[in-house]
């Protein structure tokens, strides 16, 4: 997590005193659900949540676990110093550390998801009007990066929806996975606390009880978690990808917003980078790079050790920082984003017609003529487009054997764009309703 | 994919036989859906089922692709010489090959992830036979490799379940990310095919349409695939490694089956290594290692760039087979597990009592001691035991200070192994009933 | 390794016939070392060379270890049929299987190891002609995409000349990483074998004696290995990306190789698709994704585990086969890239002398006029031939501010060509003669 | 990078403080370079200096990039403001940003390699110790976790010796990997600034000129340095995962070092749990995490694009951070770890003989008997020491088909330690006298 890649809501999510807040939220509930077990005294679980507007000192923690390293004892020591040590002489019995630790993280794992699905909808929002607003603007299809045939700049918009809908998806199943938290002491076996704690606990924080853990919640959730924002680093990517595609000198067909004081390059001052769109393609990287630690963290020794926590206290919040930057970052590139509808009939028309050769294909083929045979001649007067600079229809009006197979109106026809678009409303309709 | 870790009914999904099968009948069912359109005649489309049983000729479809170096043009030529050319010819109309590559492709990930799925469930079956087998075997829980406190072996196999029934879930979820379909030309607009064809084809294949295609199915969804099959993979190691840490030699809790003529080592007969479980760790890294290309997959130029064939050419094979294989193997391997419950209880009581320090420290707390104090009591006699081999109970029960606070049955009553098996119903029921 | 990326050469070290002739040169050549040490009988060394031209009978050995379930026994008993019983009595004495397996696992990566040298020695070779080929041949660098400065074709291929040089090294480094045996039994520390044994049979296979090794050669050479091949990968993208961004439509500067019966696309006769660039693309990821299993087998237990063997019986083979197949395409891709120097200088025209802004930039700085001015200055005259369509010269020459600083020969000089080609012998001299 | 994980040498490499000073000299000593060319006047290029000694004012530096949006702008905007605009006019002339930015970036990682390597020469100098102290301090050797023949704890840390040994040439070519600089301009050409430039600053930083650059220096440099980071890792978590081995409780051969006021757990105050050495093993893929980001940034769009950066800024400071911190971990970890040579020899005759079979085995075969009759004789006694508690030796004495082949006197020669003993020597002499 670097401040440059950051946004202060989700950073907060990471911050200690967000985590203390959070221990301390999982200690006293705990202590309630003592209480109304009859384990511990009710006037000593309701002393804790003395502490519920405290700002916790991290120094004066870090200072107390420098001398006993262990985070979770320090900590519970400076609750003893504000809530005083006769209130704070029950909390944590019968818990173990793990308990605190892991079901906070997956606290602030659910709380970074939430921020993640919203930032999705955002960027949603925003290739659905894109989508629209360009559902008709013609441009050319690629594929292997040669032209191909035409289609809409509005499908374009479209797919990056439909994919964007199917990461919204994901990000909720990932959210599912860790909200879930454990306060079944040291090996999972509820030995010194009563399964009703971790039920009371659980229902305050807004997760559900793991049905069974050990020491720790099992880390194929967090496995799974990072897997699928891996994947939604992926998409970010494919539309970073075809952003720096149209913006290049030779397509032209969009370039991301400029602001007014900024200066392209020191030296190239008329250049306009698309650097928005490959920052994102480094993020995404980033992103992409929690997937197989996350994955080498599951296979935890007998009922745990501890080698996934310095890989999630570096996952955790850089995976989650850097991922709701750049989706906020796509959403604004995609919001902002210049399109060139000319620029796109430019480019369709370079090759005069070429791209209709599919077509022209096809109706040799329904008029009779054998595939081989309407491949030869479609191939015959493409390559005198492609290397003679010819016209396309023009060569196919002037060639007998077309001719033969094909009337000039015919052959006119194929060349008509508007057969091209005809289920674009048919696919908006698919992508968009349902 | 290698010989040594493939079973047969995986590896026959890939197979050339198969992929051409499935090829014919996305393009006869093709026909039939042009036919009902009135867009090819009835009879052609009717003839070309002519081929419904034929065998492929594999090598002479190899042969017409060494030169027309296309697959699928060689197949459809092949395809011709079988039902003739005048039944062939509208075949592939308006479709472009990636139509039928790509929706070839899911139609096998899909058969694929049935498979595994089915593994799972035989997987899930072992496990839970086996967890209420050993549901109160006692065995001593450990953190860090160390001692912690008394579990239950029957709780290793079922949170074992309960991970891999988080598995089920997400090959099912995988299943459905690749089981689509999509006939919808060279850019995914439709032009020269009716979206009914679509429709067509994909209900026939057991696949929903495509929302919104290019000339390819969107690599997102593979991505998914192969990264559930990542976390699938971790939680194979996950127990894997169980395994060979309860066989090594100092531990001995359990062994893999034994067959009666395998040798374990050319030079030390008395070993019995586990073999299988330590190839499990090997086959999970083999299975994770298609997830980064999975992932690189994603972000194809414009409408398609070919860049992911290859890839998936080889992961969709190999990343398949070998997960069957090492399930299938897992499930062998829980299976025959010899489970050894005395020296469990042996390694329980190694260290004299001291696993029941926790125990001893919360009860020290509720008789009014403070955390400190308490801590400081069971610490010291806990390093008596440690360091000069005393008796943890023993030692307790002629320390002052302790039996101040306690009296001696109830520090007898903390050695109690029922103490720690109290909620294993309480875990089972909500593993095993959902 | 899948046939259509293979090439018979690499697949031939990977054979079950080549690993057998190996296992039986190590064990016929350690044989000779014990009766050179006087160990066992100078006659029963010699009698087992009887098997030096033996064809080994895969089936059979296959047969034996279905029964015995240990490959290296059942290779025994085979060559004990062959050489007879008596000869084949002092066979592998003393030995563990790994000493034969993993000396052998590193015979195959050298001689792999040598082809992939050759193979880059082929690429280079390609590369430097097609450097000096083109050395003058004037094209625009670019940068984000977007139009920088020129720069020349043959600079393109050498730079690539430069990063295969490195990777050369890295192959040569990688190389000799592996180069080592080891004959040092069961846990490495020569208790049943004396280490004049090691030292012979390595001097006989190429390889020098492993320092220190355990049942095995350590892990950290192979996972060097494997990372230095996945480097070599990345850089095959690198020059494969480069081909496929010249080939598309709209910037057109070179083509991969056409050949006359090749079909690019059953639906779109002229498209000529950079498929080989592509295929490379996606080779270069199946290639790099061995590298995180190699890394993760390093970590083995005590003096070894078997978790890494299932990996590299994957690795081994895939990875260098591929890599080699990809060089070789690699190669034949560079070494019939067609150019077209005409494309590239309409490329750089583009955009109307757009791209000599830099050098303009910096004659207004060096006549005296402050950064923030200059920067002004050309700014102002770049956005009208951004804009409107002018032409970059004549605006300046327009414009009395610039003017003002220089004079109209001093403008006219900036958008002399040879400008940016001043240096280009001294970068060739840097590359090519070291 | 997280402070717990951190060490401040490393750290202050990547502080702005540092970054900027970097860059200022690369400038200061460009100007100096082109004074000498006769391009910018020598009074020019002194009065650079003038910020020889200044502190840069970073808050002042990102205040005018936030305007300017561009990074190296802010940095000379600022330095104008301490040397003066006059002074500054001429610095950067004919210079692109990346000269900066990527020299920089090469002067940063080779300093953080001549701390890692640094660092590795601690380490190495920690297990040479310990290796030489625990020569001869006898332990069991195993494979697969199991028992295999007696070994010494000094061949355990000399082999990590000599893996460690190999580390330190792998970071010494990682290291001459990224020590190149580059002032060659916007696209590599040296059009603006003449090679000489690129020497001068390159000797002044203790870099060597690239040999061809584009905008940037090539990244397969920095993929084959973070490669190398990856496989350091691995053998880091390769040693860890020994001592996690030794400490665990059924062997308890090695304990971390446990400080005076450290408490293990809250809740189990008798446990030393290895968490330095588990934390080493997740550090390990931190570390490792970085390489595929590092190959996925090579292949770069022609003369650059700059999705590499977001990566490198993370990656750069995160992995030599986190490798220097794990370094220095584990050297602690070593120089400290408390070792157990009785509950070494405890652990080894915890089988009562049966890990003297091979050299039973052995000695069986050179008596005569064949290897089947052999195996057969070793495995029927070693089968009543297992299952039976028998012991091995007394088994063998009394089995006539035994004593047929072997003498009392040698059978129990084949239970002297000496005998695994005799070549720890000429190992030591390999390993550490090269």
């Amino acid at each position: 997590m670097i401040p440059r890649y950051s946004r202060p809501e989700m950073v907060a999510i990471w911050e200690p005193q967000t985590r203390f807040r959070i221990w301390f939220e999982i200690e006293a509930h705990a202590c309630d659900a003592m209480a109304d077990l009859g384990v511990i005294p009710r006037e000593n679980a309701e002393a804790v949540w003395k502490a519920k507007d405290a700002e916790f000192d991290v120094a004066r923690i870090e200072e107390i676990e420098a001398v006993t390293r262990h985070d979770v004892i320090a900590f519970l020591t400076h609750l003893s110093e504000i809530v005083g040590a006769d209130a704070a002489r029950f909390v944590h019995q019968g818990m173990t550390s793990s308990d605190v630790l892991d079901t906070t993280l997956n606290v602030q794992l659910v709380r970074a998801a939430d921020i993640l699905i919203s930032d999705m909808k955002d960027l949603l929002a925003a290739l659905k009007r894109r989508a629209y607003e360009h559902k008709d603007t013609i441009r050319i299809g690629r594929s292997h990066g040669i032209h191909a045939e035409p289609t809409t700049m509005g499908l374009t918009f479209a797919r990056f929806y439909a994919e964007m809908s199917r990461n919204l998806k994901r990000l909720e199943t990932a959210r599912a996975e860790v909200a879930t938290g454990a306060i079944s002491g040291a090996v999972g076996t509820f030995a010194n606390i009563d399964p009703a704690v971790e039920e009371h606990v659980c229902a305050k924080m807004g997760l559900v009880p793991e049905p069974i853990s050990t020491q720790v919640i099992p880390r194929d959730r967090h496995a799974a978690f990072f897997a699928a924002l891996g994947v939604v680093a992926s998409s970010i990517e494919n539309i970073a990808v075809e952003i720096r595609h149209m913006q290049r000198t030779e397509v032209l067909e969009a370039e991301e917003f400029f602001s007014a004081g900024q200066k392209g390059s020191s030296a190239m001052p008329h250049k306009r980078n698309p650097v928005l769109s490959e920052n994102l393609t480094g993020l995404a990287r980033l992103v992409r790079m929690s997937v197989v630690p996350a994955l080498e963290n599951v296979a935890l020794w007998h009922e745990r050790d501890i080698s996934h926590s310095s890989v999630e206290r570096t996952i955790g919040p850089d995976t989650t920082v850097t991922l709701d930057f750049a989706l906020a970052r796509l959403t604004q590139v995609v919001d902002k984003l210049v399109i060139y509808p000319e620029n796109m009939l430019a480019n369709l028309h370079r090759f005069r017609g070429l791209v209709m050769s599919q077509r022209v294909l096809l109706a040799l083929t329904q008029a009779g003529v054998s595939r081989e045979d309407a491949y030869r001649l479609v191939q015959r007067n493409a390559m005198k487009v492609w290397e003679q600079g010819k016209d396309f229809r023009t060569e196919l009006l002037a060639d007998p054997e077309v001719t033969a197979a094909l009337s000039p109106a015919e052959i006119e026809e194929k060349f008509d764009l508007d057969y091209h678009t005809k289920h674009v409303d048919t696919i908006f309709q698919r992508v968009f309703t349902e």
